[in-house]
């Protein structure tokens, strides 16, 4: 049992609370991970806000790490004390039915006691002072100096990596890219419209640059996104507020050519979590073959609905999480491709904070002002 | 200008009136077909009913038909008299943006003027007696004993195929084999639900025995559809009337085993037209990889709707038209396969008809007695 200093969410909707909290050590197939720097994401701020159905509290939040191996639990073999890592909110036990399949990142090894902010053996490591237990969150709670993670649900990765950039890679770089070479599988030459230019959707379009895109139409009410979306490659801009008509009209006109009549984009992704939005993504793709990707998280509840009519001719609706990557296999690859100049991630690390300040990292975030705050210990 | 026999559909409501009609003969790109059998199919009957929004009237219906080419138009160099053809509602030109795609059957070439019920050149060639224009029907009009078609919208088959057999293939058959083999692409060992046990749901059964699929699991409300389903191979029945809880539940739980403690189907078929059918075949369909396939046509303004969170957790939904089957290239195919005893039709085939007596096709229809129902000139 050790002492670390975590940022504890009490109850919803109530900043979170800076204090010392009790972590005891990794039990068989567990690590003891020293978070280094963790993004904020709005996945967080859904649950701290009370809007997360599933939110339990008190908890640490916080998905979007990067840290260093301290001890290991028993059976461990894959990792060692001083291995750089990013934890993983979807594992990758290689071993389920899920993973075998070979169809789906979605690994379901510990998704029942994930989901119930508990360790695999249905106990939590974190615990107040005075003992009360402190649930775990996506199975990761890097808002806390320490944190104990099954081995299954960390990435090891290159030794030489910045962790207040590389945290990034835990959630919102793999989420955006990942949709877009894993999920859609865009081609070289493909039309794309991106909903959102937020953080995903920033990496969503950096995905369709590095899949060749010829065609990214960047959607978003903000015209001041548009420059930093230009600057990751997005060619065309459509803010649905200053335009005659609907958004789904405009993209289907920008994509018509001599060739086709018809119009619209092969591939679309929705980044906002807006079901309106989301049925505009589908009916801008193209007639015969338009693929639509959800990615946004949508408040709970709301449903997304179409004519049948919409996929009787040819669009297909899909979703994504994390990017449908595999976080052991896929993690340490967008890594490495960031060291190498493929992904480009500082400038969207927008502003870096202590974690006694990571209260002002949610308020920007309400704000619009940050792409990406990273809280560093 | 010749004569020919047609059921004419004069209303929206109405029984057909077999009467005399004028046919003109086939223009530029135009064939003259005598066709020798016809089936009666759900989309004829939405038409001829009024329920169809986009339905045209005087016209004449049909477009599952089989015949025989008797005078080819100017500059027509793939088809000759004497020719065995199945009229394709969806064409294959080979030269559209869409067919030189490769990602789709929806052939774009003359779908302006078909939806109008005319022919490529915005004029009709049948007409009543009194000078009347009739309008075509899904570019086909097949409830006619000739009628005139574009080149492309044609395909040859082989000359020893049963007419009264084989026009099936011209929109049953092929649409459900094809959601199977094309729109789904079912692997061997797949787990299936088909929902709805008509005509379509029969073939979506058979072209997933093709496929290999290993549990294919047919669901109806009405129980006299089992025996007929388990000859085309379907393994379980389910009867939503006569179960407690809901249908997805009961598939989900038929299909777990002990490596997949989860459940849900492969892939899921909607083979009803109604949009609560399309959202259970959705969700019961596997986590992770599950594919759902719209085959049925809803009723006008009828929308589907699910939860984000079945996309976002790796569920897929699709559509299909026409099996998505290239009609010139395919169909000629599905006729080798009938010939060769891959494809079962025969026993589908439930009721022969003369055209004077089409009205009753359309009874046995509506009285659930017919799979199919053919008229034979």
């Amino acid at each position: 049992m050790m002492r670390t200093k975590a940022a504890v969410a009490l109850e919803a909707g109530k900043p979170l609370e800076i204090m010392e909290v009790n972590l005891e050590g990794p039990k068989a197939g567990e690590v003891l991970i020293e978070i280094k720097a963790t993004g904020i994401c709005h996945t967080d701020e859904f649950t701290r806000s009370g809007a997360d159905p599933e939110g339990l509290f008190p908890s640490i939040l916080g998905h979007e790490g990067a840290g260093i191996v301290m001890e290991v639990g028993e059976g461990v073999t894959t990792l060692k004390p001083g291995d750089h890592v990013i934890p993983l909110y979807t594992p990758e036990c290689r071993e389920c039915h899920s993973c075998l399949s070979g169809k789906t990142n979605l690994c379901t090894a510990i998704r029942g006691t994930q989901g119930q902010g508990l360790m695999p053996d249905g106990t939590t490591r974190f615990s107040m002072l005075d003992g009360t237990p402190i649930y775990h969150y996506m199975g990761c709670s890097t808002f806390a100096n320490h944190t104990v993670m099954p081995e299954i649900a960390l990435a090891k990765v290159r030794d030489d990596a910045p962790f207040d950039k590389i945290c990034y890679i835990g959630c919102g770089v793999t989420t955006g890219i990942g949709s877009v070479i894993n999920t859609a599988g865009v081609e070289i030459g493909s039309t794309a419209a991106v909903f959102g230019l937020g953080g995903i959707g920033l990496n969503v379009i950096q995905g369709l640059r590095m899949a060749g895109a010829d065609v990214i139409i960047g959607v978003d009410l903000n015209d001041d996104k548009a420059e930093m979306a230009k600057k990751f490659g997005m060619t065309h801009f459509v803010n649905p507020s200053k335009i005659d008509g609907s958004v789904t009209d405009a993209i289907v006109e920008l994509t018509k050519t001599e060739q086709d009549a018809f119009g619209g984009v092969d591939y679309s992704f929705d980044a906002t979590g807006n079901v309106q939005v989301m049925r505009d993504a589908l009916e801008c793709s193209h007639r015969g073959w338009g693929v639509s990707v959800i990615i946004g998280v949508a408040p709970a509840g709301a449903e997304i609905s179409t004519r049948p009519f919409q996929l009787v001719t040819g669009r297909v609706w899909k979703g994504t999480a994390f990017g449908g990557a595999k976080g052991r296999t896929d993690v340490p690859k967008f890594v490495d491709w960031y060291m190498d100049g493929k992904i480009e991630i500082d400038s969207m690390i927008t502003h870096k904070l202590s974690l006694e300040d990571i209260n002002e990292g949610f308020e920007l975030m309400h704000a619009g002002k940050s792409i990406r705050a990273v809280v560093e210990f």
